[in-house]
């Protein structure tokens, strides 16, 4: 369907912005380790962190038409997410749609595609978050669609749902979970503070997850140098 | 042909300055959308750019003898683009031939093999792109050709013309067009500072390239959320 | 065999250090361009290094449970080597599991898959080398092996081994073989210091390594330019 | 959410036979060029085709665990549909899992991750189609989830939604749109038996689709070979 | 250049088919070890194979329209060499052009994208050699040129030259080399013949091309696997 | 070390050949799950296969002279496996060594590079196994080594180990290791076998392997469609 859907729900701003402070791997895994759109989406510069409500644009390849049509659709605390119909690694977005998003205020950008205008982007502090940085141009001739939900990595983003991204890459947090997820990624930063704590001090993972037991009942022995290099040996 | 070829006519080297001042993306742009290297060939740091004159270096994967064959015909002004005759990664250039080129009034590297020395590089300051960065050695043994026009992402870059680098990558303007793409990337920079400035304001791109009309043109309907959902309901 | 074993010989600790101040590049050369592990593994960030020796963690994909064991065998001056029986890119090593080697003395991480938390990695100053950054979490439920041999990017990392990383990415040196590449590496840095020197005032590398004889030898030819267009317009 | 949910609502079984039989290109266009899987997915062998209703399983790398809860789940004319929580090559899938998925009338298996037994497979005629063949074996320790919806190639693959495959890959039709794609499939058919024959007999493109006027209208001018050398000389 | 070049003069026939006959790999060899356009181009099924004059077209990703104002421009002994401006998979070429193609004595098709309707293409007869297979479908909206020189694989294609495809990939020869090339090809295949009978009677590559030579000269040295041993015990 | 070790040990032939009968995936699972080169390296031609004693060839990327040296160290029963110093796509063997080998008893070649003259190995019915297929020739100049261990997808390969290929990929048994794996394999073929008829016959593997335990140790829970649905809705 080629469509603009206008007026989606979007996950409530404060929700969203708390949740972003607890940072992506956090989320990930208070969200029971879903959303996560993979390791091939990276920062534009060490550093860069953003969080917002989607807004989608589904692209044909080498073309940035729907970017443009997503602009519009964009309101303040927004975080446009586009990808395209076949791979493609065109540098679809730059200093100038970055401009029109700012002056929106749009948190920033995440892309299955390409950014170009790097150093500007950097400049302006405008977060991007792409699978590639390539300087070719698109045209702007084939339809696709804004705020339809799309897939990333295997993971569902639907417009109005929340957005994090950092040093980690980016996750995604459906609108209806949103509430349920700052709450366990609340919890989960508690444990991680002790169990922090309790490594400084020289606890050890084995002990604190109970892991010797499920080492045991994998058959993991335990051998000495000598002993490790007799058993090659009788191989 | 295994040839070394001697005095090739350059592009004329304050046009080049100039050319490098606007970035990639731009000269990209004048130039019609042509010349762009592809996404697969990186700063060897952020903010790294350079700009000059090719020297070309052909080599055997796994050996840099055309490369050393290159230097020599180095002037000031140039920037060495080193390329392949099959895919490979290895480190064939690093900090000794950068302090030969350095010395020599060369601007940087471009290669579709490997740099290594990677701090020592960016100590001195001598720019270089790559497609990867690689400790891995080579010989010199094997025959290749420099100063022959050579193909890197499907452009042809031949000996003499102009090569911009910068956080974008890597475009090639073939030496008989550099004067023209000047005007046409002065020209685009003007237009895209008063875009600029119209974006900052709040115009769209939207209105401001016509967009609405080809939207409209290519079938595309906006539909509100609700309608949105009654018409997938239907399906 | 699912083992754990414990009390490998280690490199001398004063000679991995006295290697490490050599880096990548130098130490894979002195070592007779032998150990490199590939271009595939980088630093965590910029300026990133490290040299010490090997503990390795074999795990399952997806799954980190050998790397908690492998924990419990590393000493001060040690460098954790993680990889899996078959490609995974997850973060199976974040911030608790370098809270714990940091206070064991260990010197950082190495890893054919992935890391996260690297914002907090990098506050700490813990270095990691990996070949992806994934939020992505793993269970720990499937045995593996701590402190066998392994093999990564077709070299062959044994516990106790020296391990010397930096921007250039991950060498390895054979226990045994520490002390001769120790003498090599000098030799090496001394000689690219004569190098460096005639570079600098000009010599060239055709010149230094004697290389005008191999072009020779191998057909290489030099042309003009006029006369390279007539042998082409000959073709 | 691990679960295992049952009773999923399927696709009429006829309408999904008679869309098979029209193969995935004509079926993808009858969709509105979408629902392709992408081009990473290949058949097992030369020739190899299905078609069916989905059950989808949503793995652990390394695991099939879910794949046997999902033979289960599995109903005469079901496609068996199996990805992983991050990506994961291993062979997941072979010839006692096929017997099983055969034993049920059963109509093939798609997967993003790997298949192994080939040769055993082509034997039985069983279909597959998967982004890998390897012998890796898998345990069967994590959980997952069976028949929840699944994103594959940025196409949502749902229960009970039609499956076709063949030697160009693997499209998906959800279950609510298979009989319009259907009747569009259909129509398409026709439209290129027409096509087929006029372009036979010596007709163009060019003039069939009307590009002649769109060729104008994107500025595409004709030069004859010594205008186009004339014209590139004065560049 | 938006531009379609008429009148390109062409290679022989008689000498192109003559080259075909000799197979891609020593057409490759007869040429000096240049022209390959890499491993990635594979022929449809196994066996295929074509030789005939290039007629190119450069598409926009995701647009084949320049392919069908490609057709036009094809001759009896032509083969359409088709490339994108960026990197694209998708399914630009079917079984339609393909009629129209065969209607014209067209001999096949190259293409750094994707085919699709697979199966009728083999069906047909009608060689395709591709990097991708892919059903997604193209629009027909953007310009490029046809019958202008490009670059696939680091190798200049102009259209006349000859190209040669089978198993192997895809090799080609610049028009204004054929004759050359073909004689060198004749006299290469006659020492194959001889290398061939020789090494089916015993005859070591080691002697028959001089090889102890070099490997005594590269130091290489022959140790029994005793001292191999001792050897690697002393290091 | 370039050298050529002679006279290694190798696994006994008849026991190599059993354990060839059992194929890739029965040996890859009695032998521990380990010993898998990856699905990276693929049959030349579907439906080959090989067993045979390895003679491993370590050659510089574009160079096959250790080939040429490993060929004189083959004897009857032996297979050939050749990886390079660096990642190589290029065709370092071809149809001439294979005469050579085939002349010697040679049983078939796996290598981590290219092949070339595919079409004439198919019809010699010598077992090719690359990660490649490329026409590209390489030269005969640097040395690496002959009957060193190697090491391929993180497997170790040394001289004498026994290799079994088939359409599912490439496995190696340290020689050593053979007579316990061809021991596991026949009681695993015999447990397969029996698994067989019993999924033949109805039987699921959630019962044979007592998985609805794991499921519920791991909290999976069944759901039918409408509890799904109102659990989705309440979230």
């Amino acid at each position: 369907m080629n469509v603009v859907v206008t007026g989606w729900p979007r996950a409530e701003a404060s929700a969203v912005d708390a949740l972003a402070a607890f940072g992506v791997a956090t989320v990930h895994e208070a969200a029971g380790r879903t959303g996560y759109l993979g390791p091939g989406i990276r920062p534009g510069w060490p550093g860069c962190r953003a969080g917002g409500t989607a807004v989608t644009a589904l692209c044909w390849p080498g073309d940035n038409l729907m970017v443009h049509a997503a602009v519009e659709q964009c309101r303040p605390g927004d975080l446009l997410v586009v990808t395209t119909t076949s791979p493609s690694a065109d540098g679809a977005f730059g200093e100038l749609l970055a401009t029109s998003l700012a002056q929106r205020g749009v948190r920033g950008l995440v892309t299955t595609g390409g950014v170009r205008d790097l150093a500007a982007l950097a400049d302006m502090g405008f977060p991007v978050f792409s699978a590639a940085i390539s300087a070719q141009g698109t045209v702007k001739a084939t339809a696709g669609a804004v705020n339809v939900p799309v897939s990333i990595g295997g993971q569902r983003v639907a417009p109005g749902d929340a957005i994090v991204a950092d040093d980690d890459g980016v996750v995604v947090v459906p609108r209806t979970a949103v509430t349920g997820v700052l709450a366990a990624a609340a919890a989960r930063a508690q444990k991680e503070e002790a169990a922090r704590a309790s490594f400084a001090a020289g606890e050890l993972g084995l002990d604190r997850y109970g892991l010797r037991a499920v080492l045991a009942a994998q058959g993991v022995t335990y051998l000495d140098y000598e002993s490790y290099l007799s058993k090659l040996a009788e191989l």
